[in-house]
C-alpha cells in the first residue's frame, strides 16, 4: 500500500512542477512585523536558519506528497468561471464552512471550501487563514512555496480583489498606538491596545522554534519606534567605574552569545484560572509561551565594562524600557545581580531573534533575555541598566507579577509580602487535540509542550486519556536539554490507541522537571487574584467518533 | 490574673531550689550515640551551641514556671511508701495510661501517671519516655536539669531498679550489626538492621535544629567503627594532579566552612504512598527529614588541591563509604562536578554536626553534605572521592533513588531512563496535631515544617482546616533563608480558630518555594514503584471536643 502510494506520487510529480518558485526570502519580508526596520545585518535572513530550513525541507517533502495526492482529484475542475471582482469584506465574510471558506493570494480570490478537509497540514491550519490573505501563513510554512501548490490553488480561483481593497486602512494619527507594527493575522489577540496576542495551539508546537511573526506578544504600552542609528543604551557605572552609552554598533563589539530560550508570560493559561473565580488580567490561553534563538551581548560582559562586580550578592540589576505611558513612566523590571553576573546564567542584551534583528513587537533594537525567568523581566526596547540595592520600583516589579494564596483578595492583598516572580514553576499544556474537538477512534495523536524555569530540564510528561486513572509517558522531541541550563521547552507527543466504542476522552498532561517538581492536580488551590502561575494539569475533553 | 500567677510562682521559687543541679554536659555525654568516640575537639561541646542554649534558657524559664505551679499540688503527697525493687520489664510494661505510666532516672523508678496531663511540655512529649529512662529526653531538653524539676519528680518515686537491671543486654558477636551504636529511645524505628529511624513528630519541629540523638538515621549497611587516628580519606587526583590521602588532621587544615542544612530522605512520607498501592521501601512517616549545623572542609577546596578543575561540566564526583556488605560492596553515590566545584553550592566534607564530632550513625568521622540535594548523596563514613565521566555505578545511584510515572511497575521499569534524584521538590508536612488526635475547640495550634531542594526558599505555607475549601497562611518561624542558598527548612505555625460546634477538622498543608513550585494535591498521580518523592499535600484528620 505504501509502495503504491509512493509510486502514484512519484509518477505525478513532474506534472505538478510547472510554476516557477518564489524565493522564500521575499515572502518573509512581505509579512515581516519588523516594518520600520532597515536590516542591520543583511547577511542574517530567515533562510540562514539552517536547522529550521532543514526541518521545513523535510516537512515540505512530506506535505508536498500529500498535496500532490489531492492535486489529481481537482485539476479537472479548472477555474473556467468568468473572473469576478470582490471586496475584502466579501472575502472576510466567507470564513467558515457554512458561508464557504475564501482566501486571497495577491489580488486573486479563491473558494477553498471543498479543499479544507483535504489540506495536507490539516483543516485546522488552513482555517486560520479563512476570510483573509494566505501570504502570512505561506511565509511561515515554506512548504507552500512550490509550483504544484500554486497550481493546485489556481483550480479554486473564483475572482479578483477590487483594486482599492489592496490598501490597508490607515489609523488615526492621534492614537498612541497608531504607530504599532502590523501583526500576523494568525495571532489570537487578547488586547489590541496595548497589543497582546498569542499563537493558536495549531501553530504553537508546529516546530521547536516559534517563527518571529507568531511569537506571543506581551506589550504593556505602545510600541516605540526607535531609530537604530541614534539608539543608545545607558548603563550606569559602578562607583569608581564609568557609565556607558552604547550604540548598537558598540553592543555588537562585545562577544556575541547565542542561546535558545523559551519565554513564558506569568499569565499563561490565566483563562483556566478565571473559570474558577474572576481574576484581573488578559485572558491568555495556552499560547503565552514561545521559543526563539536569541543572540546578543552577555549582560555580565557589559556590566563588567561599567565596573560592576558581584560584591553585594543581594543587589539587583534594574532595567528600563523606552516604551512609556502618557505620564512618561517607562516599563521597568529587575533581576538579582547574582544571576546577571553569572556567565552560566546566560543573561543577554539581545539584538537578534531567530537570526533576524528583533521585530519591533519584541523589543527592537535591544531587549533583555533572562533564561529560565518569567517574561516580565525580559525588558524590551531597553534604554537603561543600573545596579541598585533594591528591586526595581516599577509597578510591574512590585505591584504585579507576584503570587498569592487563594485566600488573598483585593481587600487583603499586601504586595510587599510576596516575592516578585523570577524563576517559573514546571509547566505543560496540550496543543492537539483542542478542547471540544472531535477525533476519530484508532490512533489519536496528542501533542503539547513542557518547560520549567531556572534551567531545570523536563524529564517526563505523563499523559492520561481517562481523566487521570492511568498514565502513559509521552515522547519528548526536539533538542536535548543541557543540565542546569535547560532554557528551552520540549515538544512532546503521544500516539494513544482509542477503541471504537469509546465515546469521549478526558485528556490530561502533567510534566516533571529534574528537581522532580510536578504540576498541581487542580486550578482552584493555586488560584490567585492576579491569575498568574497557572500551571495545574492541563485538561482537554474531546468527543470520539468511530 | 497573670500578675497573681507571677506572684505565686515567684514566692514559691526559693522553696523549689534545693537540689544541686547536674551539669548539662554530663547528661549529654551519658546519652550520646557517639559511643565509640574520644572527642577530637573537646572545646566543642553541646553547651557551646549558644543559640540553642539561649532558646532553652527562655523555654526553661517558661516551662519552669509551669512546673512550679503544679509543684505545690503534689509536694504534700511525699514518697512515704517504703521503697520497692522493680525490674526493667516491670517499668517497660507501664507505658500507657491504662497500665500506669512509669519512668526511671538513674536507678529510681517513678509512677508519673497523674503527672502526664500536667507536664508543661504537653502530655505527648512525656509519653515518649513512658516505660523507660528519662535521661535521653532530659539530655535533649535542658529545661529539665533544674532543682525544682528533680524535686517535683521525687514526689512520684515508687521504688528502685533491680541492680542487675542497670546493665544493657549484650548483643551477639556474630551479628554484623552487633557493633552498631546505642540509639536514642525516642527514635521511631523503621528497620533495626540496617538501622533506620525517624524522630517522632512531637519532637521533630520542637526546634529549628534537630538534636543529634534524634536526627533521622538512614543506614544501608552496618555502621563501621572507625578509628579517627588511623582514618584516611582517599581523593583520586586529576590527570597531572596528585592523589591525596587525608587524615582527619589534614582535613582540619582546610578552611573550616559551616552551614545549616536540612537533609531529607527520598523516601520521606513513603507510608502515604504505600496506602495507595504497595511500594518497596521503608515505611517512613513524616520524620525522614532533619536539620543540623554542619562544619567541615569544602569539597571544592579538597578537589582543587587534588588538581581538579571544572573543565568537563558533565563530569561527576563519585563518593564511596567505608560501610560495606558481606561481599565488600561499599555504599556509593555521586553528584555533578559542576555542583561540587561551585563554592556557592557549599558542598562539605563534614566532620562536625551541631558543634560535635559526627555521631557514628551520621558518618563518623567524615561524611558528605550536599545542600539542597537528596540525602542519598550525602555519603557517610566517607572513604574515597573521585571524579569520573559517568555517575557512580553504585546500586543506590543507578537502581534506586529515581522517580517514575505511576504507570511504571516492576515488569516495565527501566532504571536507565530516569535521572537519579539530586535536587528534591518542594515539601511540607504537619507535625502537630497528629492524624487521629483529639483537639479542643477554640484556638488550635497547627505546626509543621516546609523545605525545598536546590536552595530554593520557602515563601509561603497555606493551611486549610476544611479539607482544602479555604486556606490560611501559616507564620514562618526560624531563620530567614538566603536567596539561592535556602538550604534549611522553615518551621511554621498557624493558630486556627475552631468553633465549639465543629466535630472534626480535615487539616491540610501545602508549601510554595521561590520558583513558585507547589506540592501536588494528591498522592496517587505521583505514586511510583520505589515510593520516593512523596510530596503531595499533607493531610491529617482530627476530632474536635468542645
Amino acid at each position: 500500500m505504501l509502495l503504491q502510494l509512493y509510486r502514484s506520487v512519484v509518477v505525478r510529480l513532474p506534472q505538478a512542477i510547472r510554476v516557477k518558485s518564489t524565493p522564500l526570502r521575499l515572502c518573509i519580508q512581505a509579512c515581516s512585523t519588523n516594518d520600520s526596520l532597515e536590516p542591520q545585518h543583511p547577511s542574517l535572513t530567515f533562510s540562514d536558519d539552517n536547522s529550521r530550513t532543514r526541518r521545513w525541507k523535510v516537512m515540505g517533502t512530506l506535505l508536498g506528497l500529500g498535496v500532490v495526492l489531492v492535486y489529481h482529484e481537482h485539476r479537472c475542475r479548472a477555474s473556467q468561471e468568468s473572473p469576478r471582482m470582490y471586496s475584502k469584506e466579501d472575502v472576510r465574510s466567507h470564513n467558515n464552512p457554512k458561508t464557504g471558506v475564501w482566501v486571497t493570494l495577491g489580488s486573486e480570490v479563491f473558494d477553498v471550501t471543498k479543499f479544507v478537509d483535504l489540506h495536507p497540514g490539516g483543516p485546522l491550519k488552513l482555517m486560520l487563514a479563512a476570510g483573509g490573505p494566505l501570504e502570512p501563513f505561506w511565509a511561515l510554512y515554506a512548504v507552500h512555496n512550490q509550483p504544484h501548490v500554486r497550481e493546485l490553488l489556481a483550480e479554486y480561483k473564483i475572482g479578483e480583489l477590487n483594486p482599492e481593497d489592496s490598501m490597508s486602512p490607515s489609523m488615526e494619527a492621534s492614537d498612541p498606538y497608531a504607530d504599532d507594527p502590523i501583526r500576523h493575522p494568525a495571532l489570537r489577540i487578547n488586547s489590541q491596545r496595548p497589543f497582546n496576542a498569542e499563537p493558536p495551539p495549531e501553530l504553537l508546537t508546529e516546530g521547536y522554534i516559534t517563527p518571529n511573526p507568531i511569537f506571543f506578544t506581551r506589550n504593556h504600552l505602545p510600541v516605540p519606534n526607535l531609530d537604530p542609528h541614534t539608539y543608545r543604551l545607558h548603563v550606569v557605572g559602578a562607583p569608581g567605574g564609568q557609565s556607558l552609552s552604547l550604540s548598537l554598533d558598540d553592543l555588537h563589539k562585545f562577544p556575541k552569545h547565542e542561546v535558545t530560550v523559551t519565554l513564558q508570560c506569568a499569565g499563561n493559561r490565566r483563562s483556566e484560572m478565571s473559570k474558577v473565580k474572576e481574576v484581573k488580567g488578559l485572558e491568555w490561553r495556552t499560547g503565552a509561551i514561545s521559543t526563539a534563538r536569541w543572540a546578543g551581548a552577555r549582560l555580565c560582559d557589559v556590566l563588567a565594562q561599567a565596573g560592576h562586580r558581584l560584591c553585594d550578592s543581594e543587589a539587583h540589576v534594574c532595567f528600563e524600557g523606552l516604551d512609556s505611558d502618557p505620564t512618561g513612566t517607562a516599563y521597568g523590571a529587575s533581576i538579582p545581580l547574582a544571576r546577571a553576573m553569572d556567565p552560566e546564567a546566560e543573561v543577554l542584551l539581545a539584538y537578534e531573534m531567530n537570526g533576524q534583528p528583533l521585530p519591533r513587537d519584541h523589543g527592537f533594537p535591544v531587549r533583555v533575555v533572562v533564561p529560565g525567568v518569567v517574561g516580565a523581566r525580559h525588558v524590551k526596547w531597553l534604554g537603561r541598566v543600573s545596579v541598585e540595592s533594591e528591586e526595581s520600583y516599577s509597578h510591574w516589579q512590585r505591584r504585579d507579577y507576584k503570587g498569592f494564596s487563594p485566600s488573598v483578595d483585593w481587600d487583603t492583598v499586601n504586595f510587599d509580602l510576596a516575592p516578585s516572580i523570577q524563576e517559573l514553576p514546571i509547566q505543560s499544556a496540550i496543543t492537539q487535540p483542542q478542547d471540544g474537538a472531535i477525533v476519530e477512534s484508532g490512533e489519536v495523536t496528542i501533542k503539547g509542550y513542557a518547560w520549567s524555569g531556572g534551567g531545570r530540564a523536563v524529564i517526563r510528561v505523563d499523559v492520561s486519556v481517562d481523566g487521570g486513572l492511568t498514565w502513559q509517558e509521552a515522547e519528548l522531541e526536539g533538542e536535548e536539554q543541557c543540565p542546569r541550563k535547560a532554557w528551552a521547552w520540549r515538544i512532546w507527543q503521544l500516539k494513544a490507541q482509542v477503541p471504537a466504542e469509546q465515546k469521549e476522552l478526558n485528556i490530561i498532561c502533567k510534566a516533571v522537571d529534574d528537581s522532580y517538581n510536578v504540576q498541581p492536580d487542580t486550578v482552584a488551590p493555586i488560584w490567585n487574584l492576579r491569575g498568574v502561575l497557572s500551571n495545574a494539569w492541563h485538561r482537554v475533553h474531546v468527543q470520539v467518533v468511530p
